[in-house]
C-alpha cells in the first residue's frame, strides 16, 4: 500500500492547519509520497520584484522571469521547509523537483491560439516509476514541488494536483494505492457557507451536477476522478485533521 | 574511486565557462558528486528585495530573511537549473540539499562574541555516508547546495568549499576520492595579475608562505589541505577546462 498525498489550497499559510498536517502525514504509517502546492508565497515574492502575473482567459503566463519565481519558492523555499520540518519529526523526508534524478518529465504545453510559456503537460511514461519506487525502498519519503523538465535544458511549471494524480496512476502499477487531496475544508461541501455540510462520498455524476457549486474544485476533481478511473484504489478530499486519525472530515470518490 | 568536484568563483555567471564546465564533468567517468557555491545571484536578489547584508568582522551574519534568500537561491534556481543542463546532456544529476533525506546535518555555530545567525559546522558524523552511497549506487549524481540543516527544525547556510572537502573526507571510508576544486584560474597563481603563472604542483609549507598573495583563496586552500591530510587521495585546484581533458590547467597538492 502506497499512500500519495497532495497537500494545498491554505495549508501552507496557514500555521495551525500545516502543523497538524505535518504530524499527521508523519504519523501515517507505511510508504508515502507527498506533493506540495505553491500558496500564496510565489505571489508574493512576485509583488516584492515588481512582476505581477499574466492571466490570460483566466490562466497564468508563466514566463521566464515567472518560472524562476516559482523555482525559487517551490523548489526552495517551500519544499525544504518542509522537508525540514519532516525530519525533525522523523519522517526521512526527501525533497524533489521532477528534475532531480529524470524522477518526472513533461511536455511543454503545445502553442494552439494562447502560449501559455514553460508549463508542461504529462504522459503516461512522465513518472519514472522504476526509480521512484527504488527511492522509497530506500525507507525515504518523496516530498515533490510542482516542478518538472523536459530533459531538453528546460524546467517547467505543472499543477500540483495533476502530478499527484499522475504519480498515483503510474506507481498504481507496482502498489496499491490510496489518493489524497488535503486543503483546508472538511471535504466536498454541499453548500459554499457550512464549512460542516460536506458529502461523506460522492461520485462522479453528481460531481458533475454540483460542479457550477464548487468552480473551484473543478481541475482537483477532474484530477481525482481521472486517478479513480485509471484504477487508483481510493481517492479522498480531506482535511488536514483526517490524514491520520479517527477524525473523518473527509469525502471519498467513487465512480 | 569517486570524484567530488566542487564548482564555484565565477563558473555559475559565466555563460562560457559554466557551459565549459558542465560538459567536462559530464564527461568525467566513474562515480562523482558536485558541489556548487552560490555566485552573486543571492546579492542580486537581497538588493532587488532591498535587504543588505550585514557584515560583522569581515563576516556576513545569516538571518532569517537572508537564510530564506540562500535557500530560494541555491536549493531552488541555480541547483535545478544545474541539474536540468546536467540531465540534458545526459548525466543522471539528482539536485540535493543535505536536509534531504538526512544526507548532511550541521550544527549551528555556537555564538561566543557574535553570532553568525544560521550558519552551521561540521563534525566527522555530518554525512550519512551509507545513504550517500546508495544514491551513487543507483547511477544518480548528487548535485548539492550549500544549504544544511540541524535535523531540529532548521535550514543552515554552510560554506560550499567545507561541503566539498567533509563529503570528500567522509566518503573516502568507501572509495578512493578525488577532489577537485574547480573556479575562473587556471589554478594557484605565483603572481595574480598573471592568468598563466600557476603552480602546477603545491605543498602546504609553500602554501603557508603565499597565503598573503593569495588572501582570497585561503578559507578554500584550508580545506583542501585539510582533506589531503585526511586521506583524501588527490586534491586539485583546477579551471573548467581541465576537469576532463588533456589540458591540465591546475594546481595539484601535496603534503
Amino acid at each position: 500500500m502506497l499512500h500519495v498525498v497532495k497537500m494545498g489550497g491554505k495549508l501552507i499559510e496557514d500555521e495551525f492547519l500545516l502543523e497538524t498536517f505535518l504530524k499527521n502525514f508523519h504519523k501515517l504509517r507505511g510508504s508515502k509520497i507527498l506533493i506540495h502546492g505553491g500558496g500564496k508565497y510565489a505571489t508574493i515574492l512576485s509583488k516584492k520584484l515588481g512582476l505581477y502575473p499574466k492571466i490570460v482567459e483566466g490562466r497564468r503566463i508563466t514566463n521566464m522571469k515567472t518560472l524562476e519565481i516559482l523555482i525559487m519558492s517551490y523548489a526552495g523555499l517551500l519544499n525544504k521547509e518542509l522537508v525540514v520540518s519532516l525530519n525533525a519529526l522523523g519522517t526521512n523526508a526527501f525533497g524533489l523537483s521532477g528534475a532531480d534524478g529524470n524522477l518526472i518529465c513533461s511536455i511543454r504545453r503545445y502553442v494552439k491560439s494562447i502560449d501559455y510559456g514553460y508549463v508542461g503537460d504529462f504522459n503516461k511514461e512522465s513518472v519514472n516509476i522504476k526509480d521512484l519506487y527504488s527511492l522509497i525502498q530506500l525507507n525515504y519519503v518523496p516530498v515533490f514541488c510542482a516542478i518538472t523538465h523536459d530533459a531538453k535544458w528546460y524546467l517547467l511549471n505543472i499543477n500540483a494536483d495533476t502530478i499527484a494524480s499522475y504519480i498515483a496512476i503510474s506507481m498504481n502499477e507496482i502498489e496499491e494505492i490510496y489518493l489524497h487531496y488535503c486543503f483546508e475544508k472538511k471535504g466536498i461541501l454541499k453548500k459554499l457557507e457550512e464549512a460542516n455540510s460536506y458529502y461523506t462520498k460522492i461520485n462522479f455524476n453528481a460531481f458533475y451536477k454540483f460542479r457550477i457549486l464548487n468552480h473551484g474544485m473543478i481541475p482537483k476533481l477532474e484530477n481525482a476522478f481521472y486517478a479513480l478511473k485509471k484504477g487508483v484504489r481510493k481517492v479522498s478530499i480531506l482535511h488536514p485533521s483526517s490524514v491520520c486519525s479517527r477524525i473523518k472530515y473527509k469525502t471519498l470518490l467513487y465512480l
